[in-house]
This record gives structure tokens, C-alpha cells and sequence, in this order.
């Protein structure tokens, strides 16, 4: 397996005009970044997404990738992901890097557009290089680590055009709001030492 | 004039359904921000838009609203306008605020959940403020001042099903590069000195 | 348990005139910022307040409540807290978030309005969202972690009006200013290695 | 006029028991500060605080007094400003520093305990020096430069036991608020363009 | 003049072989920046670098050609550029960019790799998004603005392997010394006061 | 043992013109700052100094005295252990405190002064603090937690008008060069490998 | 005049066992810090101190020379004037230097060592490098631009073993309190709005 | 052994004009950095450089030197050894220090000149300190702790006139390049929970 294959296998992608490719891409910059980037692949999940493993045999309904992509260790294999992600049918691509020059999220934002991509910052000290692109290149990011967010933006793009997966957004939600009562009243309810007290049982 | 009016008349509009409304809400906390939300404006209008300023006599095609909405002053009026955005049609908000506590970006998202919102920091100080929400509660954001691309984003999002103003970025990009070949070649060709010189006259 | 059965719970209150209300509202954005937001409890708790954990059956004498409000998952929950505080008879609300979008504190604040509201910054990088205030929207805060002192200055607002209370303050200083004087005299007495060397005993 | 002149006159006063004595102090660390500082008297005035400048001759009702007195330069009569606080009658201080050891309002909070103060940090770089204060050592702070936010706050203080004051601190803000009703309608009907050509003729 | 005019020259004369090429490249962002980066023309032309500007009448000696190249607005024109650095026969790459997401220089360090690049920060707050590499991607970078530096390190590179130009960097270097000498005898011996006032004269 | 008690101490010996008292006074805000203070008295130690801890006992030749002394909870000790550092023939003191508001330095130096005062700021995030004194308040400081330094510098200035105490100033740090010596010639020597196999057996 | 005529200077001087030398050397890296730095020489001139310009002719009582010693582009005259500093006679060294790698005052008191040096960050961002030096490399260091108190606490040093020079001091400081006494009690009598109109007049 | 025993060895060195010199040096400020320094001997010998340890025995082919110097303990020593650098015939020299101060890499870049020196921050907060130079006094910087690419970068310019060490760089480039193409194909094929639990395993 070189770099080439797989610059290779995507060019081909691209010109393949098969039926059913994935909605959603998740690159990132190192498998390293993976704990970090697996709440975006989790988000999609949640709301229904399948992964598509086998390109030959890809999954019904809402499906996503997922790939390792060095900026600076694999620049042409960036460039072909980014360069043939519209062709691909990527409707949204979640990038994610580290370090202090984490370079993906904003190339692959410039070469993809007008494909969106949406930045996730791997580490707290990669927020300023995602984020700040000039007039012209547009990438919105999520804070640093926040991939499930990501995930979930991904979703609101698509869910635009699409009810059903905007129902399913407001579904999770619903879960989240639940857990939020419960606990409110419990705490409440046993007061802050009775709270602890059983917490910590 | 006052917030009610405002309240009731957002409320009355998510139930009117109208048909032509508009499909990208600007906000911003202070009228002091409008210099650098402006271009939020600017690149909807870069792109075929036509901003809605009388909901009686709605433009056709796409189009966007501008307003005026302070979380601290007026919760109120910013619950109300989050609250009723996804039932008034609109498909993408964008939200600016500017200090350190800019809640009006956070607390829209919060609010109008599942209509995405693209948040603006209007200055440096803003970043970590708009960008910092905990999981399970998306909002992506461009950099300080940068409304922009916000706008641009923002069209992406209703891009992604309709081809039309895909091929609209795509020219709109298109002028961008050729700008930076002219003034490649333009500096290369009469060398620093040369160029500055010529600039500077 | 809903969000909805809680918010239903503060407007009910607020328009039943009981006779006794607690002085002091605890709310932080997450179950998890308890152990930092406990201080407060532990504050009040020192200078005599009681939790008032069933409000059928309140404490007599000053009291507090405890509840878990989420601004970014449950920003209806947060309103209805805010909006009923000054109609349930609370004086003075501690509010404490993490993160870098610390909005509780200070969205209750603009809310609550004119009860005075002390914000808690759960983490170091919650301190500029939540003293970030614009000029009218009046919000003290305290410093990161620091909600036992939040508690202390609750009891000071109260204090300008109970001189009894005023005491239990200055008792509770004084035990501390003895702790201090014990400490430096056994330092020098000991010199730095005695001290050290017993204190590792 | 010697330091040791104004402690005097701090030291006599608290042992007067003069009957009307000024509800605030306003205190800051140097007149260079007083731009910065003269909010807090503003926002008291607007709420119909008079400013005590005659000792010997006060305002009825609600009113404040201004000193200028510096940690640094004069500890003696920081100490004396502050150790007599409370005898004198002072029920809230306001106090302001700048630079990046603001010890004014630290050492102020504590030598004047139980007397609630207010920092105001005046300068963005006096936040940290202002708000960090070890537990078991209340201040609450106000952000960098917001003095008329600490006027505020100290009426919220006194308006715990005083409803026509809190009456008047809600009429303030409902001023407020219908700005922005108003700037926010007038933005929305006159469009971007037509609001800024308004504002710049 | 497009793009794609440039990426043909670039790639053309890199299969060229022809004699005489530029030893340096300097490739900015934006002719915006071209006032800080015209520091590393300068620094190479007080060495005796000549700058090349008709690759067709190409100067002799040493010589640095200047672009710009945008990552962001043109991703392929940089990705040519750097690519073919090499070949074309470039011995130092002198790249600057601006904004948070200085990508210019370290994609360009990747793409060039072995070539070696420096990197020049435009702005203060480019630098860690210059100099934040991975371990394996190796670039240097100078501090902020310093782009003269960049041009005397390029120079450095060189003289590795010419002692002729080795002895020229150090003929600029005693200028400076001599520089200090003269200053800081003039200071002594007119003193303090006396230097201000000749120099204000 | 009450602060008082203190208090009355510093105020009766610095009346009592005793013959023999400490050269250097080392106070701390707490004593969980004392590991980071003790390099202070480590130095001074390491200098030949002595810890006096029965003042009615006091040692020959150099010594130095060790003291809590809280700024936040103990102004009044603060106030008196400074005011009197002057007439208790104290020659140089060294105050470190922690924490964001570390005021114990500079105000020990405000009230002490003209006896020189060394700030050690207890840690990283109490430099700013320590550091930033008003024009006319002098205060110099180390860095962070460098409290050896500290000690050091106490001993240059005493070192100022007494040759052996120089003397021993120079044979400490003779010491430490010699290390350097043997550890650069033991590195080379062994190669990099060879060094680090040898130091993790 | 070359760097080594300066070099040559130094080591001269010390060798020449003259009697009236400075007592403190004042050095910056660059006379563009000389508008920051001259604050060190009027503190001394406040104080008596007079400069030294002719060394052949040097004034009675105590003074200061003042020199341009650039650590990054004259490191031999660095190194020269800190290695001479103690067999010159100077007691006390006053280091300025801007920038991010402000590095004379470190190397200076390095080198001087045991001569106490005292170093002045010229800009903000030169505190750090000023102030974080080494366990073992002992150097104080003012805050950003008070080269003023660097003055003044060289003076302290000096003051240590003359107390009349400590009376100088003290009588320099009373200046200052009786300035904070009239302005503090003109502030309170004309008011706020008062003392603003009478200032602005 | 003694730091005037290194001094004279390196001067003798300088002097001895012996055939075969070590190519690179590596110098750090203490023992204590080379684990973080160790990359950059890794880099060089993963290049096929050699470790020179004993310098009358010098191995063939490229070779680098390893030695501890400390700018602020031993500044002679750190003096003579960028003193005698060139003529010593090293044509890089990496130079690494950790603390706020990183004075090694800047003084040795300063002194050393015009030999290229590459600087490493030791720690993140080395580097302002290490990147700041003035105008004049050229120093390239590697990011905080990537002593590993000073090692590349040291190595590409030796290879600026040798192609064979050139097409040693590229190899080891190619093996990292195909490392991220198996992960990557690795990570997608597997999908993300497939890719995790054989990690975990």
C-alpha cells in the first residue's frame, strides 16, 4: 500500500459516478487523533449514520468515511482527497489536526470548496491555526476536541433538505434535555452533601 | 417601538407561514458591531442575494434579515428570534457579539437547535467565548471579524442542494485566484523595488 | 421527570407567596462542577444557612437551594430560573459554569435582573466568559474554583441588613486569622527544617 | 494636606456616629484612574445618588463619596480608608486599580471585612491581580474598565432592602432595552446599506 | 494571466535545465505582506544577490527570484511551486505568511522537502502556526517580521560551501559592530541627557 | 498565640535596639508555600547564614528569620511585620506569595520601604502580579518559584560592603561551574547513547 | 572608535586601581531603549547621583555611567563590560533590553556575578526572558519599562550601608505620599464632575 | 576537569587544523535537556552521521559532537565554544535550552556567526526566547522540543552540496509517507470501532 494507491483509488472514485457514496468524510492528520476524532464518527452513529468500509459494497441510507491524511507528511494525498471530494459526492468533510500548525482542516477547506469543511481542532493550542483563515476561504471550526459537535453539524448541513434527519437530531437532543431534569432534581431533592454522599458510594 | 413589539412580531411571523421568507438570519448584539457584520452581507449579496426589510413585500430568490439582538440588554428578544427561527424558514443563522462574554452566537445555537448557526466573533477577544460549547451543543464558527466567510459558509450550506449557487461560489472563487496570478506575475516580473515603487506612486 | 415539569415547578412558586423562600440560589451548568460548586454550600453552610431540599417543609432561619441548570442543553430550564428568581423571594443567585462559554452566570444575570447575581468560573479558562459583562448588565464574579468566597460575599449582601449575620462573618474570619498566627509562630520557632521535618512525620 | 491629615479625618469619622453618612465609597488607586472610574459615579447618580463632598454639610437620601488612595504609594492610608469603612458607615465600596498589581481592591476587601467591596480592574492586565483572591478572602469583581457596572451592583447590594431602589434599577434598564427594540427595528426595515449611509451622513 | 499560467511556467522550467536559476525563492502569502517581506530581498541584496525578474535574461552571480503564492485562495499554484522548487534549482526557500493559519510556509516546507525552507511569521500571531511542525516535517522559522534575518540565513546556507560569500556576511556584520561602538561611546560621553538633546535637535 | 500577639512582638523588638537580629527576613503567604520558599533559606545556608528562631538566643554571624504572613487574611500582621522590618535591623526581605493577587511582596515592599524587597512569585501565574509595581514603589523579583535565586540575591546586596561574604558568594558558584565541566566533558565522551544507558542503569 | 577600543577600555580600567569610579552602570542594548532607560538616570539624578562622562575627570559623590552594549550584535563588548564590571567598581548594574530574546540583562548578571545586576524588560514581551533565569544565575528584574525603580532599588543597595542615602530616599518618597494627600482630598471636595471640569479646563 | 580545561581544549582545537572535524554540533544547557535534545543525534545518525567521542580518533564520513554549555553558568565556556566553532569546521551547530531565558541558542547564533545555528526550545515556553532576535543577528528556530527536525534541518544544509546525502533524506521521507498510506487504508477498511478494538487488543 503506497500514498499513490491511494491518490489513485480516489481519482478513480471520482470519475466512477457509482450510485451510493458516502454523505460525510472524516480526515484526519495522524491515527494518533483518532480517540479525538472518533466522537464525530460516534455523532453520526447516533443519529443513524452507517460507515462505508468497502467502497464496492456501500452501506443504504447516510454513510461517512473515515481516513488518515498528513498535511505535511502526505501533501499529495491531501490534495487529492480535498480535489475530489465534490466529484466523490462528499456533501461535508470533518478535518481534524493537531500541533500548532494543524494544517488539514484549512487546506482541505481551500482545495475542496466549495464543498463545506468543518475544522476540528485536535489539541487546544491547534484552535488559532484551524480557525483562522483569510476573507475568501471559508471553514467553520468547532473548539478544540469537540468532534462529536462536528458530527452533529455535519448533520444540520445535510438535515437542510432532509425532515427526517432533522427529527432525528431533535430526538438526541430530547435525551440530553431528560438527563439534565433528572439530575437537577436529584440534586435538589437530596440536597449537596446527600448528592456526594451517594455519587461516591 | 419596543421589545415586545419585536417578540410578537416573530411570533405571529413563525406562524403566518408565509411563503417567501428569508433563508439566512443575521444578528448581531449592537448596532456597534455592524461595521464588521457587514460582510456577512456583503457576501450574500456578492452571491445573488437580496437582503428582506419589509416581510410584507419579500424579495424572491434567496434572501437574508438583519437585526439587532443583545443577550444581556434583551433575552428576551433573543429567546424569542432563536426560538422562532426554524419555524419562520430560516435555514442557516449567523450570529456576531463582540467582549469577552459573547453569549448571543452560544445561546441562539442553544436555541434554535436544529437550524445550524454559524457564529462570528466581532473582535479577537470573542474567540474563545462563541467557539467553547460543550458536546451535544453545535455551533461552528469562523475567526474574529471574519462574517465574511461566515456568509460564504453559510451558502454553502444551501449549496448542498442546489447546484446553482454552487456554480455561484465557484465563480465567485474564480476571481479571487485570478487576482492572485496578476499580482504574482506583476511582482515577480518588476521585482520588489520595482513593484513598490510603482505601488507607491 | 421533563425539563418542563421543572419549569412549570419555578412558575408555580414564584406566584404562591409561601412564606418562606431560600435567600441563596446555587445553580451550576453540570452535575460534574459540583465538587468545585459545593464551596458556596460549604460557605453558607458554616455561617448557619440550611439546604432547603423539600420546599413544602423550607428550613427556618436563612437557607439555600442547589440546582443543576444547563444554559447550552436546556436554555428554556435556565429562563424560567432566572426569570422567577426575584418572584420566589431569592436575594442573592450563585451561578457557576465551566468551560470557555461560560453562559449560565451570566445569562442569568441579564434575566434575573435586578437580583444581584455572583458568577463562578468553574475552570481558569471560564474567567473571561463569565466576567465579561458590557456596560449595563451588571454581574460580579469571583475567581476560578473560588465558590466558598461566592458564598461568603452572598452572606455580605445579606449581611448590609442583619447585623447578626454581620457577626457570624467576622467569627468566622477570626478563626482563620488564628490559624494563621499558630502557623507563623511554629515556623519560626521551628525554622524552616524543624517544620518541614515534623510536618513530613 | 498630609496623608496623616486624611487619616485623621478617616479615624475621627468613624468614631462620630454622625447620623447621615455616605452609602458608597468609591475609592481608586490614582487620579490618572478616574476616567476609567467615573462610571461607578455615574450609574450611582443616574440611580439618584448625590455625592458627598462636604462632610459636614450631607446629602439626604441615597449618596457616595470619592478618594483617591494608593495601595503602593500610601499603604498607611489605604489601611485607614479601609479599617474605618465599616464604623463609618460605608455599606458597599467600589475600588479601582490598574496596572498588574492591583492591590487596591484585594487589600481594601480584606482589611475592610465584612464590608462587601467590588473590584474594578482598570486595565485589561489588572483582571488577574484583581479577581484572584485565596479562599476565605471575598471580592467580587466587575470586567477591566466596567466601573458603571460596579455602580450597579452596589445598588443591587442596597436594594436587597430597599424595593424603591430596586424599582429604580428596573426602570434604568427598561431604558436600555427599548434602544434596543429600536436600533434593531431600524437596522431590519432600512437594510444594511441604507442603516450606514444614515449613520455616516 | 491565470493560475494555471503560472503552475505551466513553473513546471515547464523545471524540466528546462537551463543554466543559470535562482539560488533563493521568496513566495509570500499576499502582495499585502510585501512590505514586511521585502526585508529578505534587501538582506540578499546587501550580500550581492541580484534579483531575477525575465527567467529569460537571467542575472549572474547569486540571485533570488520573488512570488506570491496563496495557500489558501490558490492551493495548486503552491503545491507547483514547491514541488518543483527543486528541479528548477532553488538552494532556500524564504517563506511568509500572515494570520493565524500561516500555512504557506510549512505546506511549502513539505511539498519542497529536501529543499530547505524558512519560514517567516508576517504577524505576531502567525508565529505558531509557522513554526508548530511535526516531528519529520522540518522547518525553521525566524521571528515574526524578521523576514531581513530569513535572508541572512539563506545567505548562511549558501556560504556553507563559499567562502567568498561567507565573507561577505561578515563584512556586514562589522558594519553593525562599528555602529554600536559609535553610539555607545557617544552616549557615555555626552551622557544622558546630553545625547537627547543633540538627537532631538 | 493570636495575631496580635505578633504584632506586639515586631512592635516591642523593634524598640529594643537589641544587638544581634537577623539580617534577612523570609516571609511566605502560607505555609503551603514553604517548599517552594525554603530555596531561600537553602541559599542563605549554603551562604553560611543561620535560621534565628529564639530571638532571645539569636545566632552569631549572618542569620535570617522565617515568617507566615498573610496579606489577605492578616493585613494587619502584614502591615506590622513590614513597618517594623526597618527598625528591627532586618537588611534585605524576601516575600513570596501565590495565587493571581500575590499582594504579600509588594506590599511588604510598599510599607518597608526603603529596606529592599525581593519578590518571589509562588507560582508561574503570580509573576505578573509580583512583578508589576507602579513607578516609585520599587520592588525587583525572580522568577517563579526561584526562591534559591532569591537568597542569592539577598546575599548580593549584603555582599556589597563585605568581601567574604563575596568570597563566599564566589566559591558557591565555582561549584556549580564545575559541574557543568564535568558533565559536558562526561556527555561527549561517552557519545549520547552511552551517556543516557549509563544514567538509567 | 571600534568595539575593541571599547573592549580595550574596560579592561583597562579595571586594571587601573583608579580611585572615584561609578558606583552603577547603566547598559541597554540599543540606544533606541534609551527614552525607557533614562528613567534609571534620573532616579539616581533624583537622588544626588551625577554621571559619570569622563573618566579621567570623574565627579565627587556618588554616579553612574551609561553605555550601549549590544548582547546579539557586539557579544565580545558584552562580555568585556560584565567581566570588568566588578574590578571597575561598580556596585550595582541596571540591564535594559527589548524584544522577545532579551538577553543582555541575563548574560550581564551571569557574567558580573557576584555583582548584583537589576534588569529592565524594555517592552512587555521582555519580561519573560528578563526574569526567568536558572536556579543558580541570580538577577531581579523590574516590570516592563520602570527602569525609574530599577533606580531606585539600586540606590536601595547602595542604601544598605549609608544611611544617607537612605534619607535621601525617604525624603523622595514623602514628595510622592503628599502628592496622592492633595489630590485624594481635592478629588473628594470638588466631586467627581468637579475636578473633571477644572482638569479639562 | 574544569571549564578552563574545555575552553582550552576548544581553542586548541581551533587551532590544530586537523583533517577530519565533526560536521554538526549539538549543545545544550544542561543534562537535563538531552532527552528532549537526544532527536537531534537520532535524526543524524538515522542519516548515517556518526557520533564523534573521542576527537583524536574521529570516525569517516559525517560526523556530529555532543556537549553541555551553560549561557548562564559557564558563559566563558558557552563563549569560546561558538568562538571557535567555525574554525573548528563545524557547519551547523543545534543548540538547545529549556527556562523562559534560553539565552544558549541566541548568545552561540550571535557569537558563532556566520555559521548557521539552528534553535531548539527545550520547552514550550523556551520559545519566544529562542525565536526573538533582533535585526542583524540571524537564528533559525525549530518548534519547542522538535530537536528531531533541527537534526533534518541541519542535514539539508550539508545536503545543499551533496546530492548523496540529499537522496538520504528522501529515503527516510519515503518510509514515513508510507506509513500514513498503511494506516490510513488500514483505519478506513476496518472502519473506527473496527481500528480501535485491534489496537486495544
Amino acid at each position: 500500500m503506497t500514498v499513490q494507491d491511494l491518490i489513485d483509488f480516489f481519482e478513480a472514485d471520482a470519475e466512477s459516478n457509482r450510485d451510493q457514496t458516502p454523505d460525510v468524510g472524516i480526515v484526519m492528520g495522524s491515527d494518533s487523533d483518532l480517540d479525538t476524532m472518533a466522537g464525530a464518527a460516534e455523532a453520526l452513529t447516533d443519529l443513524g449514520f452507517t460507515e462505508e468500509t468497502d467502497p464496492e459494497n456501500p452501506p443504504a441510507g447516510y454513510s461517512f468515511e473515515t481516513w488518515v491524511v498528513s498535511a505535511h507528511r502526505t501533501p499529495d494525498l491531501m490534495y487529492a482527497y480535498a480535489d475530489t471530494a465534490g466529484d466523490r459526492g462528499l456533501d461535508v468533510v470533518i478535518a481534524g489536526a493537531g500541533g500548532k500548525s494543524a494544517d488539514l482542516p484549512n487546506m482541505t477547506a481551500s482545495i475542496a470548496y466549495p464543498v463545506p469543511v468543518i475544522g476540528v481542532p485536535v489539541q487546544e493550542k491547534s484552535v488559532d491555526s484551524v480557525i483562522g483563515m483569510p476573507t475568501g476561504a471559508p471553514l467553520t471550526a468547532v473548539d478544540a476536541g469537540k468532534s462529536y459537535n462536528a458530527g452533529l453539524s455535519a448533520a444540520q448541513v445535510l438535515a437542510r433538505s432532509d425532515s427526517d434527519l432533522e427529527a432525528r437530531l431533535e430526538r438526541l437532543h430530547d435525551d440530553r434535555r431528560a438527563g439534565v431534569a433528572e439530575v437537577s432534581r436529584d440534586l435538589h431533592d437530596r440536597g449537596v452533601e446527600g448528592f456526594r454522599d451517594r455519587r461516591d458510594d
